[in-house]
């Protein structure tokens, strides 16, 4: 890392309370030795937590305490307008008063897309957020953007979803000229709704920091054809969740017919270090959660139900997506998209 | 089976030539002792790959010249206007004129679509057709639809999935009252877009013999929560090559895995038989292609890219569906989506 950031955490909202975050904390603080950390939450539990670590790192972190936490089932608009004393309001209020960078929960997704929106605002010139995702692929890694945002998305949404995918996979995949697909039914022109041929109109016409590949289909996100996927939050938010069932129905298929006989019971016991691979390989926990984009502050969401590890990567993505600098290429790229792509769209 | 019925079959569709499609006819001679079944393709071809099986089986099968196929990538509105004379057009005429109940092809989607269509016709009620298929599940299988016969769909259309979906795991499963489920982006009432809003409370308010489970979420399908998946063809096509996508990633991701040291690859070679049984069990082939549901006639395409055992679970399908009376359940069904679910869509 080559600056000092602060970044500030919502220590309350995972499914396992506070301690995974500390754990979370302490590898992280060792992972980026320039990083500040602030911590909302309880603090009489969060001092606990953190005495042994305490004069070790008493620097580089400080407890804010706050007296509530938002529940995983409390309706986002509720959240909204009663929740102003949760670790979570407050932990984005360090955003959006910049004493920190970026934010991190486990908490409720609606809830913090919510809070997220109403204190910080979006980025100029994008007027809906998405939430991205990481998908592993046969070749790496690519990122798939709507995955639940929004319900409906129209071709100049989906556009802004292209700007914030490729200035997210340049960032933090580093690439200079990111591929960018449409995500449809085909991969012909006249293929998909008029959502998706309008953006396809719009992105063939505009000059971004990408490649624009067109249209791809669902088999290609894992392929890796391209390293930014652009869909509707509906369709994306359905994909990512039938691709975690299908990743779960082949393992499980193969956890039984492994257990079926004698000698491929010996055989599993022999390739059980290929196995743990393969599920390290498809943990959600490594992916990190979901990243919020077009928001004016950097906001990643963790899974409820990870552990340290998961929690931990979900703060490396919030350093990466801030050392890249993702809001002001987002900024720039949305300014970018002359009139002229804005007509293709129309004519 | 009960009764003697002929099923039609183009005989030319299959990317690997009409010996395929004759190899899975055989077996489907000698698996439905009462069908009778009508080839539609070059004839001199045709005699030649069944010269063999001539006597054993010359009073159940009829040879129907044409002398033209619709190729792989021809457009489907080209196809329809210039096509008369192509075996997958005789093939579906010959439903048409009630020679046979059901038509099997492994040829252009959207051609066999909009060729059905046309010389088929609606069942009575539909307004539009839709592509079910099969998904393997933790326990057994399910249908899902429309997996791309529509791009966009209203609340009323999704209904109509919803009846054929239910007629359908009612004639092939044999389920008395199959439980059927809206793809959404949650479970909540308040959930989605107005589409599956409206198709849920329609579908609350109307007497068909299935139990409504309201909303199911992407990974539902592969656990098997319900049935029938109900969903718009866009959203329902993606979700599909998404599966197919992650099947094939977790499948490599554990033959790579398994390369990597000789203890692995000893154990791969003593577990071969259980990793066989996961490759039967995601074969594509096992699932028989897509069933056209909502038309005047059974249309069942198989893969193109289909072998002999896979144009044979086709025919089995076909088979089972006319034995089912599948289109006479659609059209009573729809008869009885009452006059009250229709304005439940509205209010």
């Amino acid at each position: 890392m080559s600056r000092e950031l602060t970044v500030s955490i919502d220590a309350m909202g995972a499914d396992a309370g506070p301690s995974v975050v500390v754990s979370a904390l302490v590898r992280s603080l060792q992972r980026h030795p320039a990083a500040k950390f602030i911590l909302h939450g309880d603090e009489t539990a969060l001092n606990a937590l953190l005495a042994r670590w305490k004069t070790k790192f008493a620097h580089r972190v400080s407890i804010r305490h706050s007296a509530a936490h938002v529940r995983m089932d409390e309706k986002p608009s509720l959240a909204l307008r009663r929740g102003r004393n949760t670790s979570m309001w407050r932990a984005i209020e360090s955003v959006k008063i910049a004493e920190a960078e970026a934010v991190v929960s486990a908490g409720n997704t609606g809830a913090l897309m919510a809070m997220s929106m109403f204190q910080l605002g979006m980025v100029e010139g994008i007027s809906r957020p998405a939430i991205a995702a990481l998908w592993p692929t046969t070749h790496g890694q690519c990122v798939v953007l709507d995955v639940g945002a929004n319900v409906e998305s129209d071709a100049e949404q989906l556009v802004d979803f292209a700007v914030m995918g490729e200035a997210f996979a340049r960032a933090v995949f580093g690439l200079e000229r990111p591929t960018v697909g449409l995500l449809n039914v085909g991969s012909e022109e006249a293929k998909g709704h008029d959502a998706v041929k309008g953006a396809a109109r719009m992105l063939r016409n505009v000059a971004l920091p990408m490649e624009f590949a067109g249209f791809v289909e669902g088999d290609d996100i894992a392929k890796g054809t391209v390293n930014v996927v652009v869909t509707d939050g509906f369709t994306g938010n359905i994909a990512l969740k039938t691709a975690e069932g299908t990743a779960r129905l082949v393992v499980g298929y193969l956890r039984s017919a492994l257990k079926r006989s004698l000698l491929s019971r010996l055989g599993a016991f022999l390739a059980s270090g290929a196995l743990k691979t393969l599920r390290r390989k498809l943990d959600p926990r490594a992916a990190g959660g979901g990243m919020f984009l077009g928001l004016n502050g950097i906001v990643v969401k963790s899974h409820g139900g990870t552990d340290a590890f998961g929690f931990a990567a979900a703060i490396d993505m919030a350093i990466d997506m801030a050392l890249g600098g993702i809001n002001k290429s987002i900024a720039a790229d949305r300014a970018g998209v002359s009139a002229l792509g804005r007509e293709a769209a129309v004519s």
